[in-house]
């Protein structure tokens, strides 16, 4: 079977686990806190970073190159859409999440409310909080406006675009990051998205030390 | 035909625009500063960022989602190599550059030696030179590291791995960023990619007010 290196709160961690879940693709877990530098996980993966996989001799490194491995082997449930021009609008999207939103919204959130409050016990710097929620509503505009010409953010299907997304709101919302009021188009997606079976098991995950707001898995919210 | 929007000093482009030249797909080239956010360049990547690809409605936006495509509708000569596990290998080490070298070394180069000299009319921080170059030299060990196993970066044929790093490596050149004493199987390999037809039109370009220092562009340096 597939193992699964991840971190609760890394949102490439979460995008893996989503997608992996809606393919049908079963894995066991392994907890993985990156910023200790365990030696057997650099060994496995010299960048240092989750999620990476393994099964036997095979291992997997970077969400990207994971997912575009499962897209490969794995022909059902294919999550990029039908048509090439289908396929580069949703990487196109992944790599917005994952570039963008994780270095504008997420890398603030988890430097200032997860590293600095749950690892090294000090006060979250408050400016950069309000930097953080300043861009993640910036993006939520964005998610506003896809979603008002489209069904799902990368089309008329359900895809690893909305899986990308859904990953990293996740986590800025856990960490009280997101401020849903004036977003009705993404607030209606995103409870979609919660009311999933392969979405759920995500949010009934906590980090010691540190609660997501009371709002952060209810489907109405 | 396809154009493709770029700008000289950028890694993402350069990769983009080797793997094309490799896959022979013409296109022409528009130059664009992205800094500049030209309201047309915005309209067609909200990101704002370079490359982009264009012909007619089709419009292809991240270097990652546009290298894909590519590879999906050109089959001749594909750059991820044979096996899903080689192409695995090669998707990881393509964000290695695209994303580790990129954040430690060339972001560091381009604002200092590029963006603060050439368009503010300023001086570099000698710090963040230094720091961009202990990280260059990290990651040539781990070049020498690889290329002490295989023959090329990504496995045994040259592919999209070796044409990342050659971008990267580049434009970190470009802005004398890097030593290469001490570092001969890195040396030897850039020095076979800088002798391919297909890589020389990048190495023969000049950005207005920058010079490259006198090896940049020679076989034997």
């Amino acid at each position: 079977m597939w193992r699964l290196y991840h971190f609760t709160l890394c949102p490439f961690s979460r995008k893996v686990r989503f997608a992996l879940a809606v393919k049908g693709v079963t894995h066991e877990l392994v907890m993985e806190r990156p910023w200790e530098k365990r030696s057997a996980f650099t060994a496995l993966n010299p960048a240092g970073q989750t999620p990476v996989m393994q099964q036997g001799h095979i291992v997997l490194a970077d969400s990207v190159a994971i997912l575009e491995h499962f897209e490969e082997v794995v022909e059902r449930t294919g999550l990029l859409g039908p048509k090439p021009e289908d396929r580069a609008e949703t990487r196109r999207l992944v790599a917005w999440f994952d570039q963008k939103f994780y270095a504008e919204v997420n890398a603030l959130l988890l430097a200032e409310r997860m590293y600095k409050r749950a690892v090294l016990r000090a006060s979250p710097d408050a400016a950069v909080l309000r930097q953080a929620g300043r861009m993640a509503d910036v993006h939520l505009d964005y998610i506003d406006y896809l979603l008002e010409r489209r069904a799902w953010l990368g089309g008329n299907q359900f895809g690893l675009a909305d899986i990308a997304a859904a990953a990293h709101l996740s986590v800025a919302d856990y960490l009280s990051g997101i401020d849903w009021d004036g977003h009705d188009p993404a607030k209606t997606w995103y409870s979609a998205i919660k009311s999933r079976p392969t979405f759920r098991p995500l949010l009934a995950e906590r980090f010691e030390g540190l609660q997501p707001p009371p709002h952060y898995d209810k489907l109405d919210f």
